[in-house]
Formats: structure tokens, sequence, C-alpha cells
């Protein structure tokens, strides 16, 4: 069901080309998908609406290759490979074809770097900001999805890639601080999702980091029935970071899209060799500890404790 | 990644209860699903939108039952049996609990309907209006899928239940037409999925109408290559249609979520005996014959050949 002037047109044009196996050019009413043999499916939903997760001088490419990322790091956070998707696209109806040629040219663009295939999906007016979702299908080997729960007393608490960069890149776009490189509002639009590490018998507990490190560690926290403490000064700047000095914003802020780990002592050494043979940084920044659910931040340079409710707390 | 004041606690409340296996109580990053042995699976994706596909006065547990209603059309249109589901759900920052109360109460109803589980999803805020989407999940026979394409000359074509109701109800619900019974506006608000329909080896081809019967025929002649004739005297439709006399918007209206199916002669009686067994009524209303892709309407009381850019002309 679908009413937007010219639909078919569109999809003819901008999203049959990306469809894959099983879509039937987008001319049917569902997709079918024949699960790889031996395999369970990863499957997560993701939505981004214009003026709270993009900026409407967001290119068009941008926004679709972060829908899809923001969906591809959730599949990563579970280990699973990425196999295909579907996309709900509301716009409105003066919408131009240049804006739906450069959103297919992102997916296509993405589609390849992470090998997807588009099956399905809606194409719909709306009198709002564009308002899009995406639903991501993975596949993986059974019983090695890595949860959030299950992290131990004395796992080490581990952040690939840098923490901080997407929440300054917003603030970068708005005008508030400067990025002369650029560097930091590229990793604003364009999450770089941390797939392919086989961290199943590694690591005891995962999640990407969407909502800001602290808030999401928080869960980790709850999802454990642990307390965690992080070392401010050993949590990963980029050097962008580093010269804008608003550790706080980089704790808090969100759009890292890196991920999260509790991996045991043991575990160390496989967990560096599997990280470093894909090329991730990797970071140990702090250590489950009994105690209630929290976050405790060691050093730094933050104003004390005034966020308690959001989990965590400062020292 | 979610922006919504107490989303999590909104997650927690309403909609954690309605996850099912796989679904981690909606606190993981992703589901995970194990397809039931020897199925394939049949995803589709709707997107509805305040103002565009429900009213801004729609109760919401109607409006998250359509939701899922549509999608289930799309299923049934296959030939698939439902699982699971995926929803985003995009609303302002000031919506207050009971809106969400009521949405999952809906869901919550038609879960049990169509015994289904929920298995993720994302809750965001918008600065417009409610926008939602829902991934829908089945399973069927490898094989086995009802496709568009495949109808054949001579078949004839048969709709199940009425047409037009929908979009009369939609005008009542407007104050435009008269709907003393409330029956109209409830076929509008509730589309009845034609699910369970062993429809395999007895139709050639078949979709679900949800732009219009006539548009929606256009598009099976344009998958088959063929014209279509439809008699519009034979068109059933509901006493309350039958007594609003609009059957130009009875035809071209949206929203029916009934079955259009091209079935072959010799088929007839297994596809009265299939319905008949799921006290689905089911209507011959014309026929595929050769000729280019158009739709032929003979008899009504409809005005001669005005759109005939959709695809369908009346004679």
């Amino acid at each position: 069901m679908s009413i937007l002037p010219e639909e078919f047109a569109i999809i003819g044009t901008y999203f049959a080309p990306l469809a894959g196996e099983g879509a039937f050019g987008l001319t049917d009413d569902a997709a079918i998908l024949a699960p790889p043999p031996n395999r369970e499916l990863a499957i997560c939903a993701d939505a981004i609406v214009e003026g709270v997760h993009f900026l409407p001088s967001d290119p068009p490419d941008l926004v679709a290759r972060k829908l899809l990322r923001v969906n591809l790091s959730d599949l990563a956070a579970m280990g699973a490979t990425p196999l295909s998707y579907l996309l709900t696209v509301s716009v409105g109806r003066a919408t131009p074809k240049t804006w739906f040629a450069g959103f297919a040219a992102g997916l296509a663009a993405d589609q390849a770097t992470f090998n997807l295939r588009l099956l399905g999906g809606d194409t719909t007016s709306t009198p709002g900001p564009i308002s899009l979702s995406a639903t991501l299908i993975g596949h993986l080997a059974p019983g090695t999805a890595l949860r959030r729960t299950g992290a131990q007393p004395g796992d080490g608490l581990w952040v690939t890639g840098t923490i901080g960069d997407a929440a300054l890149g917003l603030l970068a776009l708005q005008g508030k601080i400067p990025d002369p490189t650029g560097f930091l509002a590229n990793r604003y639009h364009l999450p770089q999702p941390r797939l392919g590490l086989a961290l199943h018998g590694i690591a005891h507990a995962g999640m990407d980091i969407s909502d800001g490190l602290l808030q999401d560690a928080a869960h980790l926290c709850r999802a454990a029935g642990l307390a965690a403490e992080i070392d401010a000064d050993k949590i990963p700047l980029s050097t962008a970071a580093r010269g804008a000095g608003l550790l706080k914003t980089c704790l808090t802020g969100g759009d890292d899209y890196e991920l999260l780990l509790a991996v045991p002592t043991a575990q160390e050494p496989a967990l560096i060799d599997v990280c470093g043979r894909a090329a991730i940084p990797i970071t140990r920044i702090g250590a489950m500890r009994p105690g209630p659910p929290y976050v405790h931040v060691l050093g730094g340079d933050l104003e004390p404790n005034t966020t308690a409710t959001q989990g965590w707390s400062h020292f």
C-alpha cells in the first residue's frame, strides 16, 4: 500500500536495480528468503528521521548509507554476517528525483561494500520530515550470537575504534565547533560497522555503542547485574576529538557505532589477534566488577556526578 | 539508536511483554530467528503515516492492528503463514503513555489472532506526524509462493470478500457519506488479511488488492503480459457499498486487502472448495485474455475512459 506520485516509476527506476535474489524485482507482495543451510538469522530494524537522526542538509547518499550502517552495526554486535535488507521510505510528495537518485546511489555503494541485497519495502508520501526505516537480516552459526548478557566480574571492558567523533561531528555540522579536515563530520555521516570479528568464545558480552558510551555501558551492567569501572583517560579519542577537548560530549554523545565488549583476561590475546587481523583498533578502557549496576568513571576532566540518573557517575 | 524521552521505560512497559522467542526481551541489538525446518521465509515491509494512511483521530489500537494487517495481507498474497514481526515507531516527544498502551494493546490482540510474535524494532521521536513501519516474516513450503506472474489467457479473475468498503469507510470517517452501522469505517480501520488459503497449484497468479482493484488488476496484467476483462456488475459489493452507489470509488479506492487471483477453469472447483472451507467469500469477476496489458471494464455505471493512464478503461 503506497500513496506517492509516480511511485511505481520511482521504484522501477531507482530501487528495482538494487533488488537481489528472491525480491522478484520488487514487483511482488513479499520477498522469498531461503536461509543459508545450518545458519540462524539475526534481524533488526532501526528508523531514522530527518531533523532527529540526520540533518535536512545531509546528502541523500550519506543518509542512505547511515540508515544501512546503523543497522549493520547491530548485526556486527551480534556477530552476524549481513545478508539482505528491506526499506521503508516516507518522503514529501514534491521530493525531486535527484533525491531518489542520490539515495539509491548510497544504497548501491553500501550494498557493494557489505555484500548486501535489497529484498523489498515500501515507498510512500508524508506531509512531515523524511522518515526512513530499514530491517537488516544477517546469518550466523547457531548458538554463536554475542549477547549483551553474560559479562563476568573481572572481565576487561574494551571498545573498538575511537569514541565521540560522531557527537562532535554533529556539533561541527551545526557550526558549533571547528572541523577543518571534515573528519568529525564524516564520522557522523558514515558510521563504520565493525563487522567480521569472530568474537564467539572470546567476549562474554557485547553490544554496539549507539546512545553514548556511558549509557550503553550502563545497559551492559544491567544485563549482567554488575558494575563497571571506566578509566576516562584510557578511552580512545581521535586526534580531532582530543583537539576539541569536549570529553563529556564524547562519552555521552551518541552515534559511535563502535563495539563495547566484556572480555575475560585469558581471552585478551585472542581479542587483540582477531581485531588486529581485521585492522580494527581495540582498546581496554576498564573492567566489570561486583556491585549494583552502575558505571563508575575514574579520571578525565569531567564535572562530578551530575548525571547519575543515566546509570553512571564520575569520581 | 533512539532519541525519545523515557524510551527504555516505554519499551520495557509496553513492547517487551509482546516479545517472542529469540527477541531477548527487546534488550539486545538484534533478534535471532531460527527458520522452521524445510521452510522458506516470506518477508515484506510497509510503512503507514498519520494523515496519509490513517487519521489522527483513529484509535491507536486500530492503527497498530492496521499496520500489522496491511503486511499480513502481503503474506497472505504469497501463501505464507505468519511467524513474527519487527516494528519501528516514530512519534512526537509529547505522545502520552495512553497512546502507547492503546497501540500495544492492538498489537497484542492481533498477535493472538494471527499467532505472531514481536522480534524487535525501534522507537524514536519525530517532529512530524506519527510514522510507523512493520516488517512481517512468514514461512511456506519451498517453491509454493503465489506470485503475481503466471496468469494465462482464459484464467478466471477472482476476488475474495467485497470490494470498495474501505475506500467508502474513509469517506464516511471524513463525514462525506453516511455509515449508520459503522460497517464501512470498520472495513477501513481493520483489514481482514485472507490468510490460510492453500492456493498453490490452484491459482496461476495472485496478489493483494491494496491500491484499488483496477490499478492492481493492471499490475497482474503487466506481470503476465496479458489483458483482463472485468465485468463491473459482477464485482462483489457489500450491502453498505451498494447503498452508497459510488462504484468508481469502490473500484479505484485503496485499502481493500482482498486477494485478486487468476485461476484456470479446471481449478475453479478446488478454489471454491478451499475458500468455502475457510469461510472466505470468493467471486469470479472476469477473465484474463490475450492482448496488451490493460484492464477492460464492462458494464457498471462508470463514466467512459477517463483514467486510461492508470492501465484500465471502461467500455
